[in-house]
């Protein structure tokens, strides 16, 4: 039986990459692809999403999510790591065949949940504005979700603290009262982070061997991948890039790649740490504990990367 | 030749302990001893630093300091820790032979740094409030000053990350906004956080041999500690208490004990991670970093923890 999966997303690269992973994979029933302002603009991310249904055939519904930030004041999109387009600046046809639902990303995501309570697993690898005014708007929600996979932040593990600033990863900071709403709820968050997707590095030999492999996908993602590795290449010095979003892919489809550590999760909102995420896993009773009326969270802390480059690779070369 | 020191304090068990320790040494010239609100409020605090003065001799000039945070709600004195009277409840005479100086804290740290530029050590072990004041008042002094000594925050080392709440330390939370200002100036900050200070435990047996052994100051440890044991041996379930303030005075004395990590500091002021020290050690560039411009200052990250207590033993017992 397939996992039935709302995919919250904002392609970008790597994005694009963990939906076709996903759809590759042959069990994950895909039942929408909602759309949310960061890597791109959400009119270039929203027909990102379409225009991988298209190409693709992929027949989730895509929904249009949020343009800005629930507080903070809405930032640049990150076209320095996933090109003007937020695909890498591939070229793309001028209009395509596939449209959009009408309904707005968090009103799909509250109707798909109550019409298959218990059985949805939310899998967001964006800003968590979409889930936020979700939750807001219909909170009965919370607890007919089955599942929820953010790819996001970072916990300092094998020394990952952050990507955007010294403390923050880029999902979180780009709206931090979002993050902390959806990591508070009464439902079960497992939350891959910078802690795992670090340890992953898709190595220029990799995508070589998959546009070799991969008839349907290798191509296109040896086309994308190339801003994206040399974004990485000149901020970093990688050869490769890192695997994020992908990784929240991996989670859903084999959870033991992962070593898992427990607790509530809060996310600093301002100041120079704004989006840092936050796991207590102290016992210890405190005068002052923002973390005590929480519920446990689930955080990835490390991960077997060579199992999950094989799976992606495996599944991907179909 | 003696090192000129201002000493910061809301005096406090521990504070008491520490001034003691700084006056029996012989090695430090006490211009004055500034009171701040936090263990105890700003009157109890004033009056047991001038009891100190009275019972023990002691020569600095004493002034009452700030009585609430600078921006942040003024919380309850921490009498559960310190006692009604902020010294374990031990009882304290109706009036007192000495006075306060008419100076605020803050004007007296103005003009004793003015009037020995490159000289005065200031060494704070409550809220940062006075310093910050000083700051805000006449930031020349910034170039003048020698050499600030903080007892605060917790930066994760050792596995200490907070004592308030599970990621920040009293003196922190107490006054974040002081905090951030002090540790951000261009002026050589050591701080000495729970990371070493919660490492050196004066337990029932060291007391009981420091009553001993040290006619001037044994009884007095012995009969105001006993307040402050009994909060550790019932929120932690120690034998003794943790060494804060007086490993301030000892980093002063013998900085050698102390294996230091550099890398500017910020403060999170707000939300449930307020108090929250960081300091960043990573050279890598960000894209927001509210780190980059700030200068390096020094953590304590380990102690010689049987150097330390064998060094205040061994100056008390005199
Ligand atoms: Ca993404
Ligand atoms: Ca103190």
């Amino acid at each position: 039986m397939k996992k039935k999966v709302i995919f919250d997303t904002d392609p970008g690269i790597d994005d694009a990459m963990a939906i076709l992973f996903a759809q590759a994979s042959g069990k994950i029933d895909l039942l929408g692809i909602t759309t949310v302002f960061g890597n791109a603009t959400i009119e270039n991310a929203t027909r990102n999403a379409l225009y991988l249904k298209q190409r693709f055939s992929i027949p989730a519904i895509v929904c249009k999510g949020a343009k800005d930030p629930l507080i903070i004041p809405a930032g640049e999109p990150t076209t320095f790591v996933h090109g003007q387009n937020g695909l890498g600046d591939i070229e793309l046809p001028d209009s395509l065949s596939v449209n959009a639902d009408p309904r707005i990303a968090c009103d799909f995501i509250i109707e798909t949940v109550r019409n298959h309570p218990s059985e949805v697993t939310i899998v967001a690898v964006g800003r968590l504005t979409n889930l936020a005014l979700a939750i807001q708007k219909a909170p009965d929600i919370i607890a007919l979700v089955k599942e929820v996979v953010v790819m996001g932040g970072a916990f300092g593990h094998n020394g990952h603290t952050g990507n955007v600033s010294p403390y923050a990863e880029a999902n979180i900071i780009g709206d931090p009262h979002a993050a902390d709403l959806v990591f508070t709820q009464q439902w079960p968050v497992t939350v891959v982070g910078l802690d795992v997707t670090q340890q992953s590095i898709m190595n220029d030999a990799y995508i070589q061997k998959l546009k070799e492999q991969s008839d349907v996908y290798g191509d296109f993602i040896y086309q994308i991948s190339h801003f994206y590795s040399n974004f990485h290449k000149q901020s970093v010095g990688l050869d490769g890039f890192y695997v994020h979003d992908s990784s929240a892919v991996a989670y859903v489809l084999a959870p033991e790649l992962f070593k898992i550590q427990q607790g509530p999760i809060r996310v600093v909102c301002e100041g120079p740490a704004m989006g840092m995420t936050l796991c207590k896993t102290l016992e210890k009773a405190f005068p002052v504990d923002g973390w005590q009326d929480k519920p446990s969270q689930q955080v990835c802390i490390d991960v077997d990367s060579q199992g999950l480059l094989d799976l992606y690779f495996n599944i991907l070369r179909n």
